[in-house]
């Protein structure tokens, strides 16, 4: 992806899109109570079918029928970490995409060592976080907590080592949304601050990358194609909402609705 | 009902709608952790009074005050499986309304074998799933899968088995909700396929069907006319929304507001 | 507060708002699952940084980097109600304020207890509820329902005898709020009947309670200043709203946009 054309990104984008909304991918969940709902709101609107479950007696079926899977640490506890683990061990066995969100590593000892016993067990194929959730998986034991603030050329060197460790697709959200594979970068400017005042975004996003990762064999294509699709549904709702409730109706609106148009006329990538 | 006068049964349903909104009776929820808040506001909006629960400790003293018990089966685990059996004994010994919904009934061993044991322990009052979740509960052993597509015909004999082996009556949601009894049968032609876009819409429908109960003793009419309000809010809503963001807030709206003269002009059932 | 002048304390609850939109304080909520998703847009739309975490293991991690403790009963079992007790302990010992919110006290035996036992082992900073719930931690044993309704005066009458019993704030919402120290009172009027309607506006209130308590020192001062945002945006909220549904997506907008001439045009406190 060193010739970038924005519009030849846009189109593949759509395709994928399309095929999402044909298709209807089942993507099994295993998230946080915060964002149940709202993933799956937003995996609806997108055309997915999503499904959470986190019974171990059930996982097996589960992934049998899955497209892809999601595990996204935001409310941890015993049941569910055990459930993350023969999760990823069984979609690892059936080849389908599993997409890691480690929500608040780097914020508590127990997220952290979590999130690295879940990744040395099975490599994800895509890892989505900020930047301090991504770091803190590089430095096993020292929090950095929540708030951490890093440059985008420090987010680039992170995600970089995190990718030849793992073997896998590295996604830093922000201002700037990063995507690095061992071999291609790309950068998306797309996005608004209000994605910030309501919970689950960032969650929506790795839900996201798990869809197309369902319908597109690259994982490092289908997590940028995830990505600006996210971006700039924000960026469209955003200019149209009042403040962060309506917002969220609207994200659902613009998605349901997205066209090639649409994202061809707002893609910003480089 | 082999001559239904359509007026006459809107007439019913707003009937049984202001005693709701006069009674505001005490619904018992245990149902999954992603419908959670969409399923309290929804009976909120009715008229309700929801309350969602699932302590061992407690259940026999919500039980006790509660008018009607849902019981969902849509995520699953160990603690709410033995929670949701002693709720269901406990309500069958007070007399009152089960609804069970067999979320994903079909889609896993799991679900399939909880919903099953769950109807062979106590009779609930109304079952209500779509066609391939209903199915399920007749072939114990396979797997349909969430996809399975039934024709009406066969979605009708399949409730008609499950009505017979459980006495009870069984409502499959779809594009036309069939609702049957041992001796009654109504299909309900409103809707839209918006309501398929975002998450809960059946549990939704589960919960009113056990809001009707609350206030009408006649299970199979209670659940039509659950049934008919649901299908005309969102066909309401449907027509007012920019796509399922806006449909979700707007169903709410139009359900708080619903008059007896929308019933009257959308009501199509036979 | 004896003499309260409404424009003073406007510009006062002006000042600890522009303070939480600078800090962002992060707020640590166990809560129940009904509301999750909505504590967390309602305390973003406010402008904290709110964080849901159950597990023992990370208590004490995210404890100290709290500035408040939300403790919500609304949906117990084991596993939270120990870790509620946990973070009640580490919480006392950071020094920071801890507010309950007894859900459901008086309606189940379990929620009583549960309440009474936390209390009495660390007491917290604040306690809100309704009338009964504040009721039914005088009355150990007795279930007084969900229902029970309270004059103003015996509101008053109770809320006091639980700032004695306990040497904290309490908060007792309804068509007035009632706020009551050892030597202060203020009653709030604000608000609207359409709060009544949606699911988790009192925990929200609650988790706005925790908010201020973050950037004020003084507890009872926090509380009023929590309940007369809460009030004025519902007020505001309704009276843009068609129902339920639209209310709450404007409620999170009026609160992002919430303006000192807002509060100064709307305050109804004695």
């Amino acid at each position: 992806m060193q010739q970038i054309n924005p519009a030849d990104v846009a189109s593949a984008v759509y395709k994928d899109l399309l095929s999402i909304r044909n298709k209807a991918p089942l993507v099994h969940n295993i998230t946080n109570f915060v964002v149940m709902q709202s993933t799956a709101n937003a995996l609806l609107a997108l055309g997915a079918s999503p499904i959470m479950a986190h019974a171990e007696e059930e996982l097996s079926d589960i992934i049998n029928i899955a497209q892809s899977l999601v595990v996204n640490i935001g409310t941890l506890d015993t049941v569910w970490i055990n459930a993350m683990h023969k999760a990823m061990q069984l979609a690892a066995l059936r080849k389908i995409p599993i997409i890691l969100d480690p929500v608040g590593a780097g914020a508590t000892k127990l997220r952290t060592k979590t999130a690295l016993q879940l990744i040395q067990q099975v490599s994800p194929t895509v890892i989505r976080g900020n930047a301090s959730e991504i770091a803190s998986l590089l430095a096993v034991g020292s929090t950095k907590g929540v708030d951490s603030v890093f440059s985008s050329e420090q987010s680039v060197d992170v995600a970089a080592r995190l990718v030849t460790a793992y073997d896998c697709v590295v996604v830093i959200s922000g201002a700037t949304d990063i995507c690095l594979s061992a071999n291609a970068k790309l950068s998306i400017k797309n996005g608004s601050a209000l994605m910030t005042r309501i919970t689950g975004m960032g969650c929506t996003a790795t839900a996201f990358i798990a869809t197309f990762c369902a319908v597109n064999p690259d994982a490092f294509v289908a997590a940028t194609h995830a990505m600006i699709v996210n971006g700039i549904v924000g960026e469209i709702a955003a200019s149209k909402a009042n403040g962060p409730g309506s917002f969220q109706s609207i994200f659902y609106d613009v998605l349901y609705n997205l066209t090639e148009k649409d994202l061809l006329e707002k893609i910003d990538i480089e």
